[in-house]
């Protein structure tokens, strides 16, 4: 839970990753402050942008001095939740499954992976990233057993919609979502859509203009 | 080119392949017409909004009668450049790229894989989707002998600039970034990111919500 209860924009939501990451980089660094404009010139937006992305949660610079990079980041870390472990399985055991399953920086926010199913039988019992792949036929009782947090959905479109009502079903609440549909969920699960031919489409579209 | 002068808002063009995936869905399904209310209701939007979309580049719809679906998708479909074919590398046949590469969809509509780079001696030389893998080293040469249109970019974030600039310096104009940093690039040249990461930090933001 958020230790902020004012209601932020998505566009803010949608750039903290980037000042977390950019953050991180200044860390790896060694840089210890930093001034809204320097943070601005490095992100690509205004110093007063950042001044009032941060103020919507809080506000954590001091005038004069600017930000301490460290505690900031920390912040940054806990109101994108990643101050706790995710436990979650990947579903789809293919390319996209299986590139998804060998991101080191999951692992290294916290989400961990601890299953991946599949239904064709040459995948199911091989191993990705130190995980054997576990049969459809399973995940029920798996998700029961563990405390499953996010799904990262990696199935052909045709199936995306059942297998998000099945995993929803048994009180999957978190959703990433790389299958090329929208899913229909209940009201208190999150989606997020990794959509990579409407990228790809956006990006043909600007070729043109 | 586009047909139409005007320009469009981002977030419209943001909708523009989601349009194009529910047309061609109709289409499949054999559907020849549909009112703005009943394409609304599939998209998740107001009847409104569809009418002013499709209005900002020309209106398609006709009073009363909805739109024709052949022909709604035919005209977006050229608005997202898709009439056209494109050439397409991908830099980096690490597993991500292995599953650009076997996008089905991609080739179907027009954007045709032309080479695979990497510089892991264990992944040149190998094939992916009929592609033999290059060398980095060949990729100058590559790129000034077939027109290459786009470079998908699935390298480590360390490399991920130098890339960039090398092949925008060989005339590269579209980049799909899956490395997970911010391409500094020519203005004539369009990015368009693919940042799992961030997705997965906004789930687990909205989570927390």
């Amino acid at each position: 839970m958020h230790r902020f209860s004012k209601k932020v924009s998505m566009t803010v939501v949608k750039r903290l990753p980037k000042y977390y990451q950019y953050l991180s980089d200044l860390q790896l660094n060694d840089i210890e402050k930093i001034s809204s404009r320097e943070l601005a010139s490095l992100m690509g937006l205004t110093a007063s942008q950042i001044r009032q992305d941060l103020n919507s949660f809080g506000g954590y610079g001091q005038q004069g001095y600017g930000y301490n990079v460290g505690e900031l980041r920390e912040a940054i870390k806990e109101i994108l939740g990643l101050d706790s472990e995710y436990n979650c399985i990947i579903i789809g055991g293919g390319n996209m499954g299986h590139a998804i399953a060998n991101y080191e920086r999951f692992k290294r926010e916290g989400v961990i992976l601890k299953g991946v199913f599949d239904v064709n039988p040459l995948t199911v019992g091989t191993v990705i990233a130190d995980v054997v792949v576990k049969h459809m036929d399973e995940i029920d009782e798996f998700i029961k057993n563990n405390e499953i947090d996010i799904a990262i959905l990696c199935v052909p479109r045709e199936v995306g919609q059942i297998v998000a009502t099945q995993i929803t079903d048994l009180g999957v609440k978190g959703i990433l979502n790389f299958s090329p549909l929208d899913l229909d969920v209940p009201s208190d699960v999150v989606v997020e859509n990794v959509n990579i031919t409407d990228s790809l489409f956006t990006l043909t579209y600007l070729l043109g203009e």
